[in-house]
C-alpha cells in the first residue's frame, strides 16, 4: 500500500495500525490492496470508513458484472480489467474502486500483475496533473489505466482474426475453425465487460454526489469516447467474425461442390465405358455346347477392325461426354 | 403457517381460526401457503385483508408471466421460482407475495420443496438483520431467495453448455446436438422467466405506496444488480448456444466434406484402372471363326511384356493421380 | 341487437325503428351487430351517435390493424378476434367496437360466429358485476373475451409445434418442414394481431376522454397483462420454430454425413477389390500367337495357390480398411 | 397546371405570365409540375413565394429519402412513389410538395403518369370535401393519394411472393429463387420509402406551423394510420420472403439427401455383387502350362451347382441389404 | 495555410511567425494544415486559442472515431473522410476542425490528397455564400465536403455489388464469394464511420455555444439529411450484401444437388447393367474337369439367342429407370 499528497510518500506491506495514520485532511490517500488474500484490512477500512456491507461482499465475490454505485460518503466502482499473461493467454481480474472525499481504495482480485503500474509510475516522477488533482482525478487515472489494459487485448484479439481470415480464404480447416470459434467466445466475454463499463463512467460523469469535480469531468468524458471505442472495436470483430463464420461455411460448400463435380464427371466418364468393356468381356460363345454356329452371339468380336472400332467409339464417347461437361461449365 | 415478532413464534398447519389471531399492531407476520390445495384459507385472507379478486385469480392460474401490481393497501408480486428436482431436471413453480402494512403472505405452487428455506432458517436462527426489520425486509428476503435459486440452475446448465461444446469438438454427433437443442430450450424458459424479473424489482425500487423503506431499497438495488446478473448469464449462454450449434453446421460440413474427399479419391484412382482392366478382359479373338488370324484384335494380350507394361502404366497413373490431389490439397 | 340494463331487455333483429327506442338515459344499451350484411342499422346509428365517417369505413373495410381512437364524444377500437372452426382452421374476424356514454354498439365481421357468447350468457343470467357496472365495463368484458379466444387458439399452434419436436427428432421428412413452416406462418399472423392489441389496451387504460372508469381501468390492467402473455406466447413460439428449423437442418446434413459415410465406407471397400478381381480377369495369353511362351504374362494365373492366395491378399485389404475406418471413426 | 376555388378553374399549359395571375386570397390554388423538364417555372415560383434553394435542389436531385421540412412560410415535404407500369414494372417517382397559406404545389419526377389522378378527378367533379377545404385538406389528398398507390404494388408483391410459396413447395429451382430474391429486393426498396413516411405523416400530424388545420389532422391520422399498416405488410412479407429462403434450402438439403439414399443405397447393393462377379470372372487356370491339375484355382467355377448356387448367393447379399436399408428407414 | 476574410489573402506554407498576424477582429481566418508532420504549428496554435490538450491527442491519434466535443470557446470535431485513390481503392483519412470566434482550424492526416479542395475553390473564386458568411458557414462547407466524398465511394460499392449479384445468378465461384466477402468489410467500415457522423452534425445543429448562427444551422440540417441518407445507403448495401451472400448459399446448393442428380442418375443406370455383364463374364465351365457335362453352368451363354437377348433385357433396364427418374422429376 501507499499513500500520495502533494509531498509524495509511499508505503508498502502497512500494517492495520498504519492506516490509522493514513488519512490526514487535504491529502489525498490511495490505499491499493494486491490481490483478496487480506480481508482483514479491507474489513477495518470498511468499518472505519462506513462502507456497505454488501459492496464489500461485491469486492469479495468476483465475477461481478461491471457497476457503480454511489452512496452518501462514496462511489464504489466495479470492474473488470484484462491482460495478456506471459503465454498470451487472456486473463480477467475484477478491480473495485471507492472514490470518497480525499481518498481512494482500490481493491485487485490478482496480487500478481498491477494493472495501474502506469498511475503508480506517473506518481512517483510527480509527471503531470496527477500529483497536483484531487481523489476523484485520481480516480479517473486508475479508470483510464483499466481501460487502456483493454486496447492491446482486443488489437491481439483483430489481429489474430484477421489471420484467421487470411488462413480461411486459403484453406478451411477444423483448426482455423475452432480458432475463430475461440476468439469469438473472447470477443462474447470482452462485450460483457465492456458493454456496462460505458454506463459505469457515464454515471461517474453525471455523478451527483459532488465527489467528482468538473476538472475531472472533462478527462472523464474522454474516457467515456474510449469505452464507446471499446464498444465498437468490439463490434466491428464480432460482426467480423460472424462473417468469417460465413464465409467458411460458404467456402466448404463450395469445397464440397468442387470435389462433388470432379466426382462426377470422373464417375460419369468411366462408368459407361466399363459397362462396355464389361459387356465385351462376356463370354457368350460363338459355338454350342453341341458344336453348332451361334453366329449371333457376339460377332463383333470376331471381326478384323472389331478391337479398334471399339476403342475408337469409348474414345467418342468420352469426348462427348467431356464436351457436355464443358458446356455445363463443369470443368 | 408460521408468525414472527421481535421475539418469534412459529406455527404449522394452521386453521383459520389461527389466522384470526395471526396479525398483531407493531409486529411483523408471515403466512406461507405451501402448495394450492388449500384454497379456503387464500379466500379468508384475502376476504379478511381486502386483496383484489383478480389478484387471488392470478395466484391460482399457475404459468403467469411475472409481474407486480401495487394496490393502494399492499404489493402484490408474481415470480417463478426454479430449482433442480433429485434427478436434476429442471422444476418451476409459481411464487406470489403479498406485501403488506405488517404483514406478508407468500404462496407456493408445489408443496413438497420449499425456496425459503434459507430465510426460514434465519429466522429461526434469530441471525442477521432480518428479525430487527420490518415486512418490507421480509419480502425482500424471499425475493432474493428466489433469485438466488436461479443461480446453481443456470450453473448447471452453464456447465452442461461447456460439456457438449467439448463434445462437439470431439466428435459431433444427433445426441450432442439433441441435448444442445434443450439446452437452448431450457434457456428460452428462464429468459421468459428472468426478463421480467427484473421490471419487478425496479417497480419495487421505485414504489410508491411507502411499503418498501429506504432500508430495504437499499437491499433491492443489489437483488436488481443480481437479476441484471441473472440476464447477462442466460443471454450470454444464448449466444453460447447459438455459436456451437453453428459450430457444429460447419463440423458437419466439414466431415461431409472430408468424406467426400476420400471417396472422390478412392474413386477417382480406381476407376480409370478398373476400366483398363476390363478392356484388357474383354475377349476380342485373334483367330476368325474361320480361323484367319485378326492382327488388329487385342495384339498386346500376346506381347511378351504386355502384362508387365500395363502393370507399369496402371501404377503411373496411380501415382499421377495422388500427385494431383495432393497438389490440390485433398490429401 | 340487444339492450341491457339494470333489467335486462333483450331484442334480436330489431330494424330501425327499434334503434329509436334503444337509448334510455341512466341505462346501458349495447347493440350488436352479426354480419357486416346490414349496413343500413350501421350507417343510421353513426348518424345518430355522431360516430365519424373514417371510423365507419374501417369498421366495413375488414383486415384493418388493430387500433384505438378516441373522439371527444366515444372510442373507436378495431380489433381482430381469432377462432377455431369446425375443421381446427383459424379463422380471424374484425370487431369493431364503439364505447360511447352509455351504450357500446359491436359489429363483428362474421355473422356464423360470435365470440362474445360469453358475454351475453353472463349478462342473461345477471351474474358478476356486469350487470351492476356501466358501459365501460361491458366493454372491457367485450375486449376480455377477444382476447381470451386468442388463447386456445395458440394453445393448440403450441402443442402442434411440440409434435412436430417430436417428429422432427423421429425422422425429419418433408412433411414435417412443412407443417412446421404452416405453424411459423400462422405465429406471424398472430403477431400481427397481438402486439398492437397492448398498444389498444393500454391506450384504454390511460384514456383521457372519461369514458373510462377506475373501476373497469382495474380490469383493463389485467386485460393488460393477459396481452403482454399473448405477446409472451407468441414471441416463445417463435423462438422455438426457429430453433426446430434450424434443428432440422442440422438433422438433414448429420443424416446426409451419416448416408455418404456409409457409401464410401462400402465404395472404398470394394472398389479397389473388383479392381484387383479385373486384373485377374484380363486375357493376357501365356503362349503368342505364334505358340512362344510368354512366362511374364501373369503367371500368377498359373501357381498352385494363385487363388487361394489373391483371395487372403483380398480379405487383408479389406480388413486393413475396415480398421482404417473405425480408427477415424467412421464406423 | 390547374388551379381550383370553390368555383373551379383550371389551366393546363400554362406559362409564367399566367402563374402571376394564379394567386388570388381566399382561394385555394394548386400548381402541379408534371415532370422535371420545366425548371424555369419552379424557379420562378421559388423566387414569389419565398422557398428556400436547398428545397428547390432536393426537388431536383430525385432519389431523395422522404422527409418533411418546416419553414415559417411553408411546409416542404418530399416523398417517393411507387406505380405499375405497363409491364407489371414497379416504378417509383419522387414527388414534392409544398404546402403554403392558401396554395400547393405539387412536383412530380416522371411526367408520363399522374399519382394525383384521383384527386384532380374529385376536384372536377366537387364530389366530397375537397372542394369546401382549404389548402391543408388538399395536401392530405395528394399525399393520400401518393399513400395509396402503394397498397396495388405490394398487394402484387404479396401475390408473387404466395405464388413463389407454392413453387417452393411444389418443386424447388433456380428461378424460384432468383424470383424470390428479386421480390426481398424490392421489399427492400420499399422499406426504404414506407419507413419515413411514417415520420413525414407525424410531423405534418404535430404541425406547429399552423399550415395544417385540426379538420385536416384528423384525416391525416387516417393517413398515418395508413403508413403503420404499410410498414405491417412490409415486414410481414419480408419476415414471409426470409422463412421462404430458409425453407428453400431445407427442401434443397432434402432432396440432396433423398437422392444420395438412392444413389448410397443402389451402390451399396451392386457394387458387392459386381465384385463377385468380377471374382468369377478371373482367369485362375485349373491346369498349369506344363499340364498340371492346379485343384486350388476356383474348384467352384467347375462344380455342377457352382453358377446356379452363386446366383442363389448374391440374392441372399441382396435381399439381406434391402432388408437392412428398411430398418435404417432409408427405404 | 492560407487566412480568407472579405477580401481573400491565402498563403500557402507560412510559420508560426505568420500564424501571428493571422488573427484579425471582423474577419475569418482559416488555418488549415496537410498532414500530421508538422506538429509545432499545432501546438503553437493550440497555446494560442487554449485548445484542451486531450483534443490535440485526439488529432494526433488518428483513427478516432468520429465525435463532437463542445468547450466554452471553440468546438473539437473529429471525423474521418473518405476517398479513392489512384488504383480505386478506398483511402481513410483524419480530419479535425476546431471552429472558434472568427476562425476554422482544419487538420488533414494525410498531405497528399486534399478533401476540402472544393471549398477552396469556391473560396478562391468567391462565388456563392462563402465570402459572404461566418466562420460557422465555413466549418459547415468543410464538414459537407467530408460528407460528399462518401457519396462515390459508396456509389462504387453499390456499383460493385451490382455486379456481384450479376456475377452470382450467372456462375457462383470462390473469387465472387471472396468480392462480395470484401465489399461487406468495406460497408462494415463505412458503417462505423457514418452513424457516429449524424450525431456530430445533430450535436452542431443543436450547439449551445453560440458559436453556430441560425444561418448555417439551417444548412446543416441538408447537412444532417445527407448523413442520414448516408447511412441508409450503407444499411440498403449491407442488406443487399447479406441476401447475396444467402443467395450465393442456395446457389452452390442447388449446384450440389444438380450435379449429385447427374452422378446418381449415371451410377443407377450403369452400375446393374455393370453387374450384369459382370455375371456373364463368370467363367462357370460348361464341362468340369474330368469332361462331364455340367449343364447348369450358364447355359444362357449357349444359347443361340443368348446375347441378343441380354442386350435388349439390358436396354430395358435402362429405359425404366430413365422413366422412373422422369417421374422423380430428377432429368
Amino acid at each position: 500500500m501507499r499513500y500520495d499528497q502533494d509531498r509524495f510518500e509511499e508505503t508498502t506491506h502497512a500494517g492495520i495500525a498504519d492506516l490509522e495514520r493514513a488519512f490526514e485532511p487535504g491529502k489525498v490517500t490511495w490505499i491499493n490492496i494486491d490481490g483478496l488474500g487480506d480481508i482483514e484490512v479491507l474489513q477495518h477500512l470498511a468499518a472505519r470508513l462506513d462502507l456497505h456491507p454488501l459492496a464489500i461482499e461485491d469486492v469479495l465475490n468476483t465475477g461481478q458484472r461491471p457497476k457503480i454505485e454511489q452512496s452518501p460518503g462514496y462511489v464504489f466502482i466495479c470492474l473488470q480489467a484484462v491482460h495478456h499473461d506471459h503465454e498470451r493467454m487472456i486473463r480477467g481480474e475484477q478491480v473495485s474502486l471507492f472514490l470518497g472525499r480525499g481518498f481512494v481504495i482500490s481493491v485487485q482480485e490478482e496480487a500478481d500483475y498491477d494493472v495501474f503500474e502506469p498511475v503508480c509510475a506517473r506518481l512517483r516522477s510527480g509527471r503531470g496533473q496527477i500529483r497536483k488533482s484531487g481523489a476523484d482525478y485520481l480516480a479517473y487515472a486508475l479508470l483510464d489505466s483499466v481501460i487502456d489494459h483493454y486496447y492491446p487485448v482486443l488489437e491481439a484479439i483483430g489481429a489474430q482474426v484477421e489471420d484467421l481470415e487470411d488462413a480461411l480464404l486459403e484453406k478451411p480447416s477444423r483448426d482455423t475453425v475452432l480458432m475463430l470459434h475461440g476468439q469469438r467466445r473472447h470477443l462474447t466475454q470482452m462485450r460483457r465487460f465492456v458493454w456496462p463499463l460505458r454506463d459505469v463512467v457515464n454515471s461517474l460523469l453525471h455523478d451527483s454526489t459532488g465527489l467528482v469535480g468538473s476538472h475531472a469531468k472533462l478527462f472523464l468524458r474522454d474516457c467515456y469516447d474510449h469505452t464507446v471505442q471499446l464498444m465498437d472495436i468490439v463490434e466491428s470483430n464480432r460482426e467480423v467474425t460472424a462473417a468469417l463464420m460465413e464465409l467458411y461455411h460458404s467456402s466448404v460448400g463450395l469445397r464440397t461442390n468442387e470435389i462433388m463435380r470432379v466426382l462426377t464427371v470422373i464417375t460419369s466418364i468411366f462408368i459407361p465405358l466399363t459397362f462396355i468393356a464389361g459387356v465385351y468381356g462376356m463370354n457368350f460363345a460363338p459355338v454350342s455346347i453341341e458344336g453348332n454356329k451361334l453366329p449371333l452371339n457376339m460377332p463383333e468380336l470376331y471381326h478384323p477392325y472389331g478391337y479398334i472400332g471399339l476403342m475408337a467409339l469409348m474414345g467418342l464417347i468420352a469426348l462427348v461426354q467431356l464436351a457436355l461437361f464443358r458446356k455445363m461449365k463443369w470443368l
